[in-house]
């Protein structure tokens, strides 16, 4: 997909000991001009630089050579990641800080609406994906997440709490948004190393049905709740949320919504309608935004293919509508995404050389963007973390009083 | 609007001494099969009834005359009401729960998803439907609202608070969702007797523009401020929120929403849109749906020409999307409205003598009936509460920690 490949490698790395040409200069000015006004250096191979806003740079991008360079004109969305990646392109500075520079900056005009086309998550599909990501080795993952290991925003009581706390404080949030019973039955679509199912189960004595597509998580799951003698309350099934049968007193799903794709989204309020008891209660908790926008290229292509963050006004829409669904609370969480990616970040930045020898530089520097990226766009506001409270509008489900900070 | 007008008067009455027919015993089951299941005696004027249900019933629906019956089964949406208004229909047993048994049995299709058609609220037709509803007198008001004379969803911290500390709390509450510091400056669109906008400006600190097109409220509001010594700080502006200009740190609506339309959301969203600070918020408090649905026949015609309750989702799309505002938390209310509609209803009833002298029966039973079937609405699920708080996506307005119950 990369508009001149070849550029990357050897070519590219022997125009780099030319000197820029004013074609070289316009483009960098070119570049410049689609983030109007950020605090950023942009410097050429040679040297050559430009910088504007008011304030000094917070950090400086450096082109290595002209095949980058050529390649952020094309298409700055994907070769940003594509080209820092690589190594072609090289930023000295915080990288959030920059990141936020950008983001702040888009112009609107690129924020417009649209509607989402193509690529449905068909099962088969949506294994692949989910392989791709979350099949990357339980150890790459214990190296930056919490000790729970549990890979969706946390939530801090205070900004000091340590990522370890917010996780089960998470955890307990749910929980009581969802107003869980002993003896009730819970079923969990993507549940990820199993760490909500088991507390689910442990704290609040209730039976979980979890479902997964990742063969590395659930028999890691498995393992926890046969060290934690849960295995009688918890269930772990490799298998697609679709595939959910029987019905439960709550229904639960927390960072999987992300990866369902429009398209899916009538299906799963199918799934969610049939399951859930005339008293059931559910909870969807995903990465959304405020006006549609697909997913940035590069995180499609390189972290998460199919995915789509959607508005709260999709997810009303297409998942909750049909069914007749009563909305009870929604809370946007983006401050917490926003902390919980700071801690992932640096976990994943301190055991940088680990994972280096396990994989490569360039896959180190591509999930150091990911989070970096990921970071700026909740600290922006271009991200928000919602968590949805629903139930049947016949039930007495709507709590007297919510769930306060 | 009533298919057979002369039938109510009369010609009706004397018809009831007649024996009611094989025909009339018809409509009857016919009547009785739009609720079926219900635990509701239907009988006819010379004593006739049927019953279903497997529990006894909770009260009686008597048809006094041939007419009553035949317009329930030309129209019952429109004619229930407007036959329980001129005595052609009578109910012994309690109101609240009558209703609740016809809204809990009404079959899914009636609710199926619609499109609103036609009737926008230009300028001049929205002062006509608030002058209609709001100009009654405020002494017909203060029969039965709060002492602060709120006429929206209270707040209740505990189910036993009082009406008028529930208003109280909602106030607050109101305010810290907006997060209200001393020398800012807040619009308000539809202020009804101006109590929010006095209470933000005395515990707050803060100066408030409110709107509102019902001149006995604005005058009722102005004097208090006066009263108050708050003159300097609350400016009271008889005039539509369309034209509201300046710019302000919050805007607030609280119980405006519903009289607004499909129609003028987009015009609302522009104009919260030009009135918000960067850093500002807003917060919409308004009586919504789980799917689209037009209001009650009958309340449009007898108590709220106009009104249209809208989805969460119809809110994102048209007011809040277009701007790009981005969504902080959202509340559901709707057990809080039951029981703030319990305790008007109660007073309603209390001083129903006073209030028939100063109108009529009929009106009295009309608005026992809006009242009761309100709160068979919040009670049942048909009706929701929803209070939204947003802001500008570029603002750092989500705030850590939300409020609580």
């Amino acid at each position: 997909m990369l508009p001149l490949p070849g550029l990357h490698g050897t070519i590219a790395a022997s125009l780099a000991a030319f000197p820029s040409t004013a074609l070289d200069r316009w483009a960098l000015r070119r570049i410049q001009q689609t983030v109007p006004g950020a605090a950023i250096r942009f410097t050429l191979w040679d040297g050559f630089s430009l910088t504007s806003g008011p304030a000094p740079p917070v950090a400086s991008i450096r082109f290595n050579n002209r095949g980058a360079l050529a390649s952020w004109v094309w298409d700055p969305e994907l070769n940003f990641g594509e080209t820092y990646m690589s190594g072609a392109v090289s930023i000295t500075g915080d990288l959030v800080s920059l990141l936020e520079e950008i983001y702040r900056r888009f112009p609107d005009t690129k924020r417009r609406r649209f509607r989402l086309q193509g690529g449905s998550n068909d099962i088969s599909r949506a294994r692949a994906h989910v392989h791709r990501h979350y099949d990357l080795g339980n150890h790459f993952y214990r190296y930056w997440l919490d000790r729970e290991m549990v890979y969706t925003c946390a939530y801090f009581p205070e900004p000091g709490t340590t990522l370890e706390d917010a996780q089960v404080a998470k955890m307990e949030r749910v929980c009581r948004k969802l107003q869980l019973r002993r003896g009730e039955r819970v079923v969990e679509a993507g549940c990820g190393w199993g760490a909500l199912a088991l507390f689910m189960a442990r704290q609040y004595g209730v039976s979980v049905t979890a479902f997964n597509l990742s063969v590395e998580q659930i028999a890691f799951a498995r393992e926890r709740a046969r060290e934690q003698g849960l295995s009688d309350l918890v269930d772990f099934v490799e298998d697609d949320y679709r595939n959910v049968s029987g019905t439960y007193d709550a229904f639960v799903s927390v960072g999987m919504l992300e990866h369902v794709g429009l398209d899916g989204f009538e299906q799963l309020g199918a799934v969610i309608d049939r399951s859930l008891t005339g008293n059931g209660r559910g909870l969807l908790h995903f990465i959304g935004r405020d006006r549609p926008l697909p997913l940035n290229a590069w995180i499609r292509k390189r972290i998460f293919p199919g995915a789509y963050p959607p508005t709260l006004r999709e997810v009303c829409e297409h998942v909750l509508e049909p069914p007749g669904l009563s909305i009870f609370d929604v809370e946007n969480l983006r401050p917490h995404y926003a902390t919980t990616l700071h801690h992932w970040l640096q976990r994943f930045n301190d055991a940088s050389d680990r994972i280096g020898a396990m994989f490569d530089e360039p896959f180190v520097r591509a999930w150091r963007l990911y989070l970096a990226g990921s970071q700026a766009a909740f600290t922006t506001g271009c991200m928000q973390l919602f968590q949805v409270v629903f139930g049947r509008p016949s039930s007495p489900g709507v709590p007297w009083a919510r769930i306060g900070g």
